[in-house]
């Protein structure tokens, strides 16, 4: 028995006659994957991380504590992969227990309104950072930590050293070289992980634990689903089965893979699958344009364009099967809006509800639907699904034979930006 | 001169090659709406609003000015045209003065945790309730209403009644009769204003005048807006050149339209765009599937298939020019992030060099670009933008020949729903 279901009852296809014909590709990409002799290759370390990065969990836990006891706020500072991921974590577990530490992230982008703010917020709260980056130059998160490494130093003097939390490359790079110079405490990007793939090293596990998740949990969730989808027999590996389903939809000419959820908790779940698909697939003029909705808010507004749209939309729908906290229906004796039928019942059994009924409706008209089964919002399960959508990606972006760990088309804007900005030697 | 600009210079289309051809059918469709002798006729109601709101104004000021005299926060509960438009006006204007009241919303979706924790937040605070719905029957506002109504009611006992503002419709409905029979201060939603065209009605203006922000300067920027608006010549309606353009891309076989800024005050608008094009526009197996990109936090996400992705993709960027306050970029004496190029420059100016850098970049790399010039982030422009879409969205649905103000496919999730549910009566 899986841990987390993939179900394909309203995705149009089955396991017998659509997938299962995919088995002698699947074997060849899990060989590439597992021998490391696909494209990108120097980028798979993902792929056994969960039991690699065991012996770091002590430290970067004593750290989060160390970060708990001095400060009331963590800001952590990143953009995309040292962003995205820690996010997701802590919007997906913002339900399980109470954070110790408010998270605030900071140089994801370039909105001087929200930085001012910021820093006035920070001027009365006790504080610490955890700068995020492979390099240390790149310009988001770069600025702002230049911003708040002269509030932490204005605010903490010779101490602030002591609340600087460096996570970047293990021996290079301009972020590396000040750490070691100002002695900083320093966590590690390895090498051979991409900023996407990255959520379950350093870059997402501090700033979760500092907000009191429990890694070994994460990374037990992430280690169960490591094993299950280390086999290549297709019938058994759900998230091979979920990247066949994708190859198979875009190749017949669908355009846009929605990310549809029923809790608010996973909407940025859905920001991070979007780069992981959007980045490690979108090159060579190929992919499914990654979208997300988030579910019912979503069904009055992109509803109608699911249901009576045009028929090249495919829907992932990410179901929890069990809430943390619920709330029953009040009976109201004139009942004028007429919901005494369902009073006494749960908001979660009217959002199941809902979301059976959409499944139905939206497969009614004309859109394929897979349903990806949670049992529950825990550190646990949050590990076990960033491991199956990451395996899944590996083998979604080789199936349309491009190189899942390269990002090319993201440096040609940052060329044009520096040349606008007049960067000494962008032209190099 | 236009107070807002639609530069097509990276459309890869032109006002007189592209544009102007289509002015004879332009002038049909401007002909139908103003004559409403088109398809959903009934509700033309938000083409002259900005002149007929503004008697509404003083008693929609005067309700604001109460709630902020007497609560820390406004709870509007309400949800797809009854929540984005208040929601997006929130967050554009989120920098322009500070609110004198916390605007929360509710009932905009199912989730149980979000309920109970925002019921705990109130218990210790002073609030006010602002319901918002057509018929009071909608399941998610109206379940989250029960909830709040008996927690005001608990709270204020027989004042609660003082602290709960309806806008609803004009003389029927569930919500309507409750309100006449506990004697809730009444606003109307005008049967001729479709849900997603209502946010220059009470819907869009209590929450915001509640908030701080001035409705008249919304109200003169629609204005100016609906004038501008009126003319039918191609050539100087930039509401028309917007929806002809999107029509040409979407006959010759684009499918995703998204909105890009660069601005987090305008991720919300966007959500209230998605909802206005989408639900206007998604029927007949028709429509640009409308999707959103926050930059420069996306381009390190989407930014990859932006730029390498398939070819079916147009962009359209909201870029502010003036930015309210801003933030200057500090010199740091070793350099070591090599920043110092930039030190001394302002946060917004780095930030529109990326969106130059990447409009140039996208657009190199195939993706057809159209950007709106938004002088600033102020009510006036808020008014201003919200119309713009309005009388783009009209004319761009009446070019793909849908009746832009229905809605047939929301209904089917919701029979199916009350059909598991159990509603009495589902099947009539």
């Amino acid at each position: 028995m899986s841990y987390l279901k993939l179900d394909i009852n309203y995705a149009n296809k089955t396991l017998k006659k659509d997938i299962l014909p995919m088995q002698q590709k699947v074997c060849e990409i899990h060989e590439m994957i597992h021998n490391k002799t696909g494209l990108g290759n120097d980028f798979l370390g993902w792929v056994d991380l969960p039991n690699k990065i065991q012996k770091e969990l002590p430290q970067i836990t004593e750290a989060a504590n160390k970060i708990r006891s001095q400060s009331e706020v963590l800001v952590v500072i990143g953009i995309g992969g040292s962003y995205l991921g820690a996010q997701a974590g802590l919007d997906y577990l913002n339900n399980y227990e109470a954070p110790h530490v408010e998270v605030i992230f900071a140089g994801h982008q370039l909105s001087s309104t929200y930085l001012s703010k910021l820093v006035r917020y920070l001027e009365y709260r006790e504080f610490s950072i955890n700068v995020i980056s492979k390099s240390g130059t790149t310009t988001e998160p770069a600025i702002a930590f230049r911003v708040l490494k002269e509030l932490i130093e204005k605010k903490y003097g010779k101490d602030a050293k002591d609340r600087i939390y460096v996570t970047t490359d293990q021996k290079r790079g301009a972020l590396y070289q000040l750490a070691v110079k100002e002695d900083y405490q320093r966590f590690v990007i390895p090498d051979d992980v991409g900023g996407r793939f990255s959520v379950l090293t350093a870059v997402g596990l501090l700033p979760l634990a500092a907000a009191g998740y429990n890694l070994n949990e994460i990374i037990s969730g992430a280690m169960h689903a490591q094993n299950r989808y280390f086999i290549d027999k297709l019938e058994d590996n759900e998230a091979y089965q979920y990247a066949v389903l994708r190859y198979l939809y875009y190749t017949e000419g669908f355009k846009v893979e929605a990310i549809a959820s029923y809790d608010y908790e996973l909407s940025y779940l859905a920001e991070w699958w979007k780069q992981l698909f959007g980045e490690s697939e979108g090159k060579d003029g190929k992919a499914l344009f990654p979208a997300s909705a988030n579910f019912t808010t979503d069904l009055h507004s992109l509803g109608q364009y699911f249901q009576d749209g045009p028929r090249f939309l495919i829907e992932t729908v990410l179901s929890v099967d069990k809430v943390a906290s619920d709330i029953k229906i009040p009976f109201v004796e004139e009942d004028n809006d007429g919901l005494n039928y369902l009073a006494g019942e749960k908001l979660s059994y009217v959002n199941k509800q809902a979301m059976l009924g959409t499944i139905q409706a939206h497969h009614e008209g004309g859109v394929p639907i897979m349903e990806i089964k949670i049992p529950e919002l825990t550190p646990y399960s949050f590990g076990y699904l960033v491991y199956f959508f990451e395996k899944a990606c590996a083998m979604s972006a080789y199936l349309l034979e491009v190189n899942p760990f390269d990002q090319p088309g993201v440096e040609k804007y940052k060329k044009n930006m520096f040349k606008l900005l007049g960067k000494p030697g962008h032209d190099k």
